[in-house]
């Protein structure tokens, strides 16, 4: 494989020294583009461009004609291990991804199948295999997986959720039945992301967008324990590279700690905790990927650029820091402004690394 | 006015000791209890069994007569305000509350009629004046409103939101505006609350629902400063006694010390952050409310008296402990649940108090 002609991503990840803060955009590549769009109109449902390698691999590199993006993301959804698991993904329409078959009972888990990644989820290898080559060492590419827990949400609700009674209600009253799925889940999230790592990931970034709907007790035992268990799963170097791994838990800022715990080499900051308060805590453990609010994208080029600056100073001087917004870009975003974003991080964090 | 019977909810606000630590849940007048669906289905719509006092006092009562709760609360709704400015609440099935004229320009903002107590709110006083009565001093009443910020997300987006797109973009575009709103509120919010307090709250509660959705800079400069206005504002003493007043903000707690700045006397808390640590933090400078995630009612009797004794011994020896849910009760908690908890937090909490 080629050598990277930008190493800023890993190397800041690894906190190695860089001469600008890297940054890239969760959900860089999607609906807020004209182009992906139309290559969405092209492929028909969501989940056939996910299976598409060549179309999947399109708009993973869209963005990244766009902007000077420091890293480019596998394009592909994190319900690909529970629908390869036996569960039915489908998308309804204006209702977010459903399941099927959800599970409510022992029997339900028990009758899951461990995906093979170069069987039922080849697909998403053959994207990133397609992706990898594209890339021709341009920016890394980073690989990712949904978390347990959050998989398990959509697994049990069947869908998406705002009171998550369903998978509440197991974790209290079947705790069992519930630490089952999980750790099947944790085995094939090592599985799919190792291959990844096989096939080209670079990087890998575990995403538990609904650990914090729970409480510190049961974040520990429910989310983190079984992304503690993929940290010590994965491999961390491959074909003599290290292989950084990045866990985000969104409204996770009051763990840190924790999280640092589990050996990830960064950990991912939604907008609600302030930079320097968590440089401070976790700092010299971790690198740290963040944490600019979504929304500041609807505002003025002089607004974005003052807010760029403010977390840049709140970070401070030196390596450990990956830029990236709290959460993925909203869809309605003017692209333009996300060109503002990304040009502001390189031009502001130069003095940073001097 | 009579003297309280029972009085450990004040007194754990203003951390003078108690016999046992004191409880109530929110939102426990509401639609698990059966009673409560047959009075609002009697008053026909929401806002019907809101607007009609003797209804109000009603429902408020209801679960004082099932559970040994330690505090009444108004029965109404945080959207009283906003509608009384002149924006029309409605309230369309299975969707949430609805306005028919949001705010989004600064001529918006300028129509906003102040609203009077005794007028166009004088339905809420009615109803504290009728629950206060009717409770015949056996344990205090809450009066509560939302806090400048929630009150402003329901404004701008016309309703709930998800994303609080329009908001944000006005946050971050057009502060001005969102200022001039705040500051509106937080002036009715003051006049509101004081009304309650002269019909005969006891004590008072705002609640900033959605405060966790912003950055700690912004949580300060939109939430937190408007809601350190109305706790300046406050009658804090009333016919001779203490009226303490408690701040809520979902997902608010890696925010607790500058709450705790604004001169409140307690703080609500979510699930997601551990009492020890909340007490450790800022426990004495304020009282602590909370904080059971209200998913663990679906659990056994067993389980929820073990939840219970945890968070006891996390808050510790000692009073300035008001037990609740972290969140409102769920709707679909099976009554003798709650009976299991608030019996089990009398019970269990007792020697913490010799």
């Amino acid at each position: 494989m080629t050598e990277l002609k930008n190493d800023r991503y890993i190397r800041a990840l690894l906190k190695q020294q860089v001469d600008k803060t890297p940054v890239w955009m969760m959900r860089q590549a999607g609906r807020y583009l004209p182009e992906y769009k139309a290559t969405r109109a092209q492929a028909g449902d969501f989940m056939s461009l996910c299976r598409n390698a060549d179309l999947a691999c399109e708009v993973t590199l869209q963005p990244l004609r766009r902007f000077d993006l420091d890293a480019a993301i596998l394009f592909s959804d994190i319900l690909t291990v529970p629908d390869a698991m036996g569960l039915g993904l489908y998308f309804a329409e204006g209702e977010g991804p459903k399941f099927t078959r959800p599970i409510s009972c022992k029997k339900d888990v028990d009758n899951l199948i461990m995906p093979d990644p170069e069987g039922e989820l080849q697909y998403v290898m053959n994207a990133v295999r397609t992706i990898r080559r594209e890339l021709k060492g341009e920016v890394p590419l980073i690989g990712f997986s949904g978390s347990p827990w959050t998989l398990a949400t959509y697994m049990v609700e069947g869908g998406s959720s705002k009171a998550f009674t369903k998978i509440k209600k197991m974790a209290f009253a079947d705790p069992k039945i519930l630490h089952a799925l999980l750790d099947k889940l944790a085995d094939s999230v090592i599985d799919y992301l190792n291959a990844q790592i096989a096939a080209g990931a670079q990087s890998v970034m575990v995403f538990d967008t609904w650990g914090g709907v729970l409480s510190p007790r049961d974040y520990k035992d429910f989310s983190l324990q079984y992304m503690a268990k993929i940290v010590d799963g994965l491999l961390r170097t491959y074909d003599g590279k290290k292989i950084p791994v990045t866990l985000f838990t969104k409204n996770g800022g009051q763990w840190l700690e924790s999280i640092a715990d589990t050996g990830c080499d960064a950990i991912g900051l939604d907008w609600t905790i302030d930079m320097a308060s968590a440089k401070a805590r976790v700092g010299s453990r971790v690198a740290l990927q963040g944490n600019m609010d979504p929304s500041m994208l609807y505002a003025s080029p002089e607004r974005i650029r003052e807010e760029v600056a403010t977390i840049l100073q709140s970070f401070g001087k030196g390596t450990g820091h990956v830029f990236n917004l709290g959460h993925g870009i909203h869809l309605d975003v003017p692209p333009e402004n996300a060109k503002v974003f990304i040009d502001a991080v390189h031009e502001l964090s130069a003095p940073y690394h001097l």
